[in-house]
C-alpha cells in the first residue's frame, strides 16, 4: 500500500494535550480542535481514502464512538459499507462479543452477526491506538464473523504503549505518533 | 431552505425494525443495514449537505454517538467545523452540561466551553428524533455557549412521539418518518 507522500505531523497543531485526564498520569490527546478545523478533518479522511484506494477493501469497520467520526467520511469517500463495532447493549440484533482491557479500565464490544459476509475484507478504523486492546478485540469480532482484517488505521498512535505488538499479524498504519 | 426534490421514503428499505428493543413495547429502528449500503449512506449525507448549502451554517453539532456517523460526512462535504455533544465524562476540557429525559431512561450531555464562538450558527444533526429531549438539551448547550441553532436535522423522525413540540422555536427537518 502506498504511504502518504508527506508526513502528517502538522496535524499535531490541532491536537490539544490535557494532563491527568481521565485520571492522574494520563496525557490525554484531545482531538476536538482537529475536528473543528475543516481542512485538517478533510485531510485525514482524504489520506485514509488515498492510502487504501487500491487495497481491495470491502468495508470500513468503525469502533465506537470516536472511530465513527473518521470512519464515516472514509466510508463515504470510498463508497464502502460502514460497519460498526459498538459498546455492549447498543446493537439490537443478534451479536458476537469480545471483552478486553483498556489503557484505563475494561470494556466489551459487539458486532451484529450479519455485519459481514464470510471472506469480506475490511479496514478497521479508530481515532487512536494505545495498548491496542480495543482494535485487537474488534479484529477478533471480524474474524468470528468470517471476515478478513485487511488493515488497521488510526489518526493517532501512542507509540510508547506499543499497541503494534498485539496487532503483529495485521497491517497497522497511523497518521501521527506521540 | 430548499426541500429535497424527491421524498426519501425508499431509504426505509434499508431500515430494520426490531420489536421490544431495548425494552418491551419499543419498536427499534435499526439503521445498521442503511449504514452498510453505500448508496443509501451517501444519499443521506448528500441530501443534508444540499438542503443546508445556502443556509449560512457555520458548524455541524453532532450528538453522540449515532449522530457522529451522519454528521461527519456532512461536515466533510460542507467544509464546516465538526462539533461534538458528548455523554458526560468523555470530554477532557472544561464543559457545559445539560440533563434530559430519554424515550427510555435519562442522560446528561456535555459540550466543551470552547466548542463554539458567540454568534456561530450551527446545524444540530442526529440519527433520530423521538421525544426530542436529546436535541433540546443539545440546543440549550449551544445557546449556553452563545451559539445560534440555525436548524435541527434527523435521518428518522418518530412522528407519534411529537418531538417537534419541544423544538417549536427551531427549524426541524427529517428525511424519513415513522
Amino acid at each position: 500500500m502506498r504511504e502518504p507522500m508527506t508526513d502528517a505531523n502538522h496535524l499535531k497543531d490541532h491536537i490539544r494535550t490535557i494532563p491527568d485526564f481521565p485520571q492522574p498520569g494520563i496525557m490525554y490527546r484531545d482531538i476536538t480542535p482537529l475536528l473543528a478545523h475543516p481542512a485538517a478533518f478533510k485531510e485525514i479522511a482524504d489520506r485514509f481514502a488515498a492510502r487504501y484506494a487500491t487495497a481491495g477493501i470491502e468495508g470500513i469497520v468503525a469502533i465506537e464512538s470516536r472511530g465513527f467520526m473518521f470512519a464515516a467520511p472514509v466510508a463515504y469517500l470510498m463508497g464502502l459499507p460502514f460497519i460498526t463495532a459498538r459498546k455492549v447493549g447498543k446493537l439490537p440484533f443478534t451479536t458476537v462479543r469480545e471483552s478486553y482491557a483498556l489503557e484505563y479500565g475494561e470494556a466489551t464490544l459487539e458486532m451484529h452477526t450479519d455485519a459481514l459476509t464470510p471472506g469480506q475484507r475490511v479496514l478497521i478504523l479508530d481515532d487512536l491506538i494505545a495498548t491496542g486492546g480495543t482494535v485487537a478485540a474488534t479484529a477478533k469480532l471480524v474474524e468470528q464473523l468470517g471476515g478478513v482484517v485487511a488493515g488497521t488505521a488510526f489518526v493517532i498512535e501512542l507509540a510508547a504503549l506499543n499497541g503494534r505488538a498485539v496487532l503483529s499479524q495485521y497491517d497497522v498504519f497511523s497518521l501521527i505518533q506521540y
